[in-house]
């Protein structure tokens, strides 16, 4: 199973930390605030869990959806890949 | 089937043509660059169409995803939803 984390985080800081988890959980990233890969389902559920304790009561909105593989045979990629350097800074959570 | 468009545009008038399109399409916003719905084959395929028209030769990323009821009960949110004004006006395509 796949897992999609999107998110919409308006402060560069948090904006980083999610990156950060999601890369660390064996995300890859896709877009400037996607991020796509195959994780069990208990590193899925501690990145929730993540994902919920960074946000916690800042602005912002994160969606995790679970996709099979026979759905992500259908994946359309459209335009070419984005570099996206200015949240690659290491962060310190 | 559901289907979700997430972007990644630089160009604000090419965003919000792929947003446009999108609601016409039947999609509802959920991110400020995401999109989600269900909708059906002929129509998904004709979106897709014109979302490789809109992005032509212009900077960025998008990229569909098909998502089935089963999997999208899996669907967390974290966080409150946003609102987008600005991307909200009219544009002629």
């Amino acid at each position: 199973m796949y897992t999609l984390v999107i998110y919409d985080i308006t402060d560069n800081d948090v904006r980083m930390k999610i990156a950060q988890v999601c890369k660390e959980a064996g995300l890859v990233r896709i877009q400037k605030s996607a991020f796509l890969g195959v994780i069990d389902s208990q590193t899925r559920k501690g990145l929730e869990i993540k994902l919920r304790n960074i946000l916690g009561s800042n602005k912002g909105n994160i969606q995790l959806f679970i996709i099979c593989e026979a759905d992500i045979s259908y994946r359309k990629i459209i335009g070419q890949t984005l570099e996206y350097e200015e949240d690659e800074n290491i962060v310190l959570l």
